[in-house]
């Protein structure tokens, strides 16, 4: 590829992109034209893709973390003829088209991930890189002279700046995923101004702290200086690699580059015109020139017989290999009968935590979904979940299935999704329910993508006792029901943490379970039979001609049979619904919410150690949600039980009070 | 003070902590047994404080950011006289005792700070540095020899790999704050085992990259080098500092010190006993020994009277200084009049997006309220958080007002804490509604400690129209609503803004305030003269004999309007309530709700750009609650508005038709 039309290329994507943004009369252009040239030599000359087939188990992936820049991947993407039209780059931001305001994975064919949010792109590359090593290993790959994938990056300020970013460096460093090429747009331009009102850090010298290679670009904007570090930067040194490449915002326009004026807007019908005179742009509107066409098309050959190599020497390869796990892994299968195999292992023979039944749980699990790998934000030991035997994972044991992510939940959050993005993975990540907290802006990202993986939140209540208020979650569950096309499982005993965990190895998108510190008593074989998790609740226990309905989830399904049975002796009738997923539950059919939750009855009453307000959905104006509406406190669980009123007495009292009334 | 008292105070640290966490059968002896001499040596040598009056403005603050650790701080407080009784640390994680799991502001006199999630600390110290240097400036204190406040911060592993001190100390590196002092508990030790399981960063490689100046102390444990360091330290260099100290973790515990088991558990009576013996430690439990009694007495005296002096220096400045400024700062004074000053203020004559008048009334609020001081997460030119005229804060102008946060929204958060915490100021900070993802555990720390700040949360719904999903808040209101003791206030045009600034200035704890990104058409008078936020909700227009009540909040109460104006023309009859806070509404008596809402009407409608569940505890189970339970898209805002059922003609179908059902 000569360097002119190299040249040429990028250039089209700058103009393509200020044009599509000019006509939409929103985005931004800076960044795609600052980017443009490192980008098209990345996708031209080494990133290793198949445009023919976007979803190629041994490509490359490409995350542009700084996502505001949309418009590069979709100038890319329709460059290398991916399928994306130049009626689509026309519809930018528009109702229904293909390319949305920020990249979204799922929606358009070839982007490898949702970005956006900022710092987002970079966390999760980290998981990639991740499973790419550890996919390797597990299968024996990695014993084979066939090519790895390896994961690039483009990320800008705002990505360096966020704290996720310094929770992923720190864990890639110490990982030493050299499988990770990260280029930092160094442009100098945040929104507020120039970066040097906030950052003045030196960004080199904290990754080579972090063990990173650090390589240099002092002119990004040139396709031959491009061209060299990324021909360093692709022989590894057994590192992860940041190139630090000083662009120009904006490059080509020539009154608004450099500017921040030209970070969050179009650039307008004039700077456009005075860009591509500047640029020596002479084609029509969305137009690509004819040399920039041929050679890609060539490219986009080569790209495909090399993928066709590859997956030639990767089919012999599984011939030779556990085809099975190979299999297993990349369709990451669960077991049909699943839900049978983990009731059988759950300890249901005692009063345990769900944590620990969890966590019984998880070792059998893990040996029936090859796929499931995952680990706790240092806190394994207390969520339990750790499996035995499995290895960790580490720079020096890649097929290892225990992850030690460190006290970095965000990024944990981030690194889980790139893992289930990279696609051979089923992750799990864990922490104290309370730090679900720090996890948010991922666990919204998962929920975005539809990414199947699984959240162990542990301690899930003011049941956690001494630790006190800063441990004790009280509106996390709130938090995580409100997310749209999330699923919340808060299991009652070991038998429905069995269910739960069956359900979210089938579910598609994420699932979180909420596990309990303390004890929980197990039901019995009768209440055992009932169980049905699927739709969020379910008729635990009846009286013919019952007045009132019970609610429970998690820890206070027992804590209302138990006052159930107070209530009882006194001659109350009462049907008592387990509701394991609350927003599961809402989002059924009329007729099925009908039959757990009758119009006609309505004396209703929830319990649940958490916020109310989300309860009234079920219970109504004329119903009684006995919650916790403020913060916890630092006791024995046992007392704090007492004074927050969880008490079977407690809860009695009230029930009879409100059904009195 | 003589190096073998001070180690035999450092001894009775080690001691009283082991002996409470025994005694409540949990807790963390690791830590403060490792941290003893350097905590004893601190607080008897360097720390400027006293007892007799824990709040006084010119004294050092201190943050235990390993919160965990909090039998250290209670043994200080004991120790040194700050009337924590000898039967409060037996009480220690005991219901209503002064000695909860983890240090709490407000509840434990000389507690400045409540922490416990990790890295929470250090980043509010961050921000106390801030406002120590903010107030000083501001007042003319940094012209004078009077010594001011200085921030020191004990940290752990955890601290270190949190990625909101990556934030924080890149910030304080930017800012030079050499007022902050940083102490690194580096004992190799973390709950999943060694350190080096995920954490072999050279840490301080990153500080120095971030501009701190990076001390370090071979063994801190020897109260002679730490002494040393410290004395060090206190010599500004014009950066924050960092001191890295090995210790070793439960030093004086023979079998358990530098090993894991002795983080997050009581040694067992076996292993206190044979600390004491090793220690050589012959008193009854629960005893401090004479000499460490009658030494910090002494400088318990001793420090009260350099108080006394340094209030009587700064007497002597007020005098000559800006009195009124002053106690403006201190008291962190509103006007009585502010609502009408505001409402003064607010552009009412044409729509404009309730970021943008808020931006106006910001501007009145600055000029009113000395004290409010904030800034946004790079963010200001969109979320209109700039004061014209009041300085940027940076190293060179500390009495700038405006502060410059960089992309960092969980730091920001931290930031604004520490500001309240330190007690001269109100902060605002803001950002994107979808990024207070990113913020809350910061939020969750405001409301637990009932810090008075405002959170100025823009862009708040799928209104932002082309940025699409990832930009679009859809759970966020629900997501702060559900923190206790927060306050969230979603105006619907410029006079509620202006009352919801208002409100939020004359409250106590944290407010988040959410704007639009589009314009909002403004009340007439009459519309006008009926706002009341402070209870949450109020009628804003009715029919007589009406037989529903609409309910909305923010940019939905004018499409409650002039879809009521459809159904009006029908000869349907309505009350139409506004909602600026939804939680604020359910705190109110019942009384009050029934004004709002009667019982007797169940035909109750809310129309809301975000999830729905919440808004079943106001409209019912035979309610209709319009909102949007599922992802933004990317488009114009008003073709979203239309798709997803935003305009008067669809409200007003779905409503008649839920009406006639």
């Amino acid at each position: 590829m000569d360097a002119t039309t190299l040249r040429k290329a990028a250039d089209t994507i700058r103009i393509l992109s200020a044009e599509a943004i000019q006509k939409a009369k929103s985005g931004h252009p800076g960044m795609p034209m600052g980017n443009a040239d490192f980008a098209m030599v990345l996708w031209a000359k080494y990133l290793r893709h198949n445009p023919a087939d976007p979803t190629w188990i041994g490509r490359d992936r490409f995350v542009l973390s700084a996502g505001h820049g949309s418009m590069l991947i979709y100038s890319l993407l329709h460059l290398f003829n991916y399928g994306l039209s130049m009626d689509e780059l026309k519809n930018f931001r528009q109702w229904g088209s293909l390319t949305p305001g920020h990249p979204e994975f799922g929606h358009t064919r070839g982007v490898d991930i949702t970005t956006g949010p900022l710092g987002s792109g970079f966390g999760s590359a980290v998981g990639m890189a991740i499973a790419a090593k550890h996919f390797a290993a597990r299968i024996g790959l990695d014993k084979t002279d066939i090519q790895q994938s390896r994961i690039f990056v483009i990320s800008g300020d705002g990505c360096m700046m966020e704290g996720n970013t310094s929770e992923a460096a720190s864990l890639a460093g110490h990982l030493k995923l050299d499988n990770l090429i990260v280029f930092y747009d160094d442009n100098n331009i945040t929104i507020e101004g120039n970066t040097g009102l906030a950052f003045t850090e030196n960004v080199a010298a904290r990754y080579a702290a972090y063990d990173w290679r650090v390589l240099r670009c002092d002119d990004a904007n040139d396709v031959a200086k491009v061209d060299a570090v990324l021909a360093e930067a692709v022989k590894t040194d057994g590192r992860p690699t940041l190139i630090i490449g000083k662009t120009k915002i904006g490059y080509g326009a020539p009154n608004k580059a450099g500017t921040h004026g030209c970070h969050g807007e179009p650039l307008g019908d004039e700077e456009l015109a005075a860009t591509k005179a500047n640029l020596g742009w002479t084609e029509e509107p969305f137009t690509v020139p004819r040399a920039v066409k041929d050679m890609l098309a060539g490219r986009v050959k080569e790209l495909a017989a090399e993928a066709a190599a590859w997956n030639e020497k990767f089919a012999a390869f599984v011939k030779s290999a556990d085809k099975a796990l190979i299999d297993s892994l990349i369709n990451r299968t669960v077991p049909e009968n699943i839900l049978d195999e983990l009731l059988a292992a759950a300890p249901v023979d005692k009063p345990v935590a769900s944590r620990a039944s969890s966590g019984t749980i998880l070792q059998k699990a893990s040996a029936l979904v090859p796929a499931l790998v995952g680990g706790a934000a240092d806190l394994a030991p207390s969520t339990k979940t750790a499996v035995k035997g499995a290895g960790d994972f580490s720079a020096e044991d890649r097929a290892g299935r225990n992850l030690h992510f460190g006290i970095r939940e965000l990024e944990m959050g981030m690194a889980g999704n790139g893992m289930a993005l990279f696609g051979t993975a089923i992750p799990y990540t864990s922490t104290f329910a309370v730090f679900s907290d720090y996890m948010k802006p991922a666990i919204r990202l998962a929920a975005i993508q539809k990414l199947h993986e699984l959240y162990i939140f542990t301690h899930d209540s003011f049941y956690v006792g001494e630790d006190g208020p800063t441990h004790e979650p009280i509106e996390q569950l709130a938090m995580l029901r409100s997310i749209p096309d999330m699923t919340v499982f808060r299991p009652a005993e070991a038998h429905e943490v069995a269910h739960c965990w069956a359900a979210a190895l089938k579910k598609q998108g994420p699932v979180a379970m909420m596990m309990t510190r303390q004890d929980l008593r197990p039901f019995d074989a009768d209440l055992a039979a009932k169980i049905d998790v699927t739709r969020g609740a379910y008729i635990l226990s009846e009286d013919a001609g019952f007045e009132a309905v019970i609610l429970a989830s998690g820890s206070e399904v027992n804590l209302a049979l138990d006052a159930a049975a107070i209530l009882r002796g006194e001659g109350r009738k009462v049907r008592i619904v387990s509701v394991p997923s609350l927003e599961t539950f809402l989002r059924q059919d009329a007729a099925f919410r009908e039959s757990i939750l009758p119009n006609a009855c309505r004396k209703r009453i929830s319990i649940e150690a958490g916020t109310t307000p989300m309860w009234y959905a079920l219970v109504g104006l004329d119903g009684l949600a006995i919650g916790l509406d403020h913060f916890g406190a630092s006791a024995p669980y046992k007392k704090l039980a007492q004074e927050f009123g969880f008490t079977p007495e407690a809860v009695a009292d009230k029930v009879r009070a409100y059904l009195k009334a």
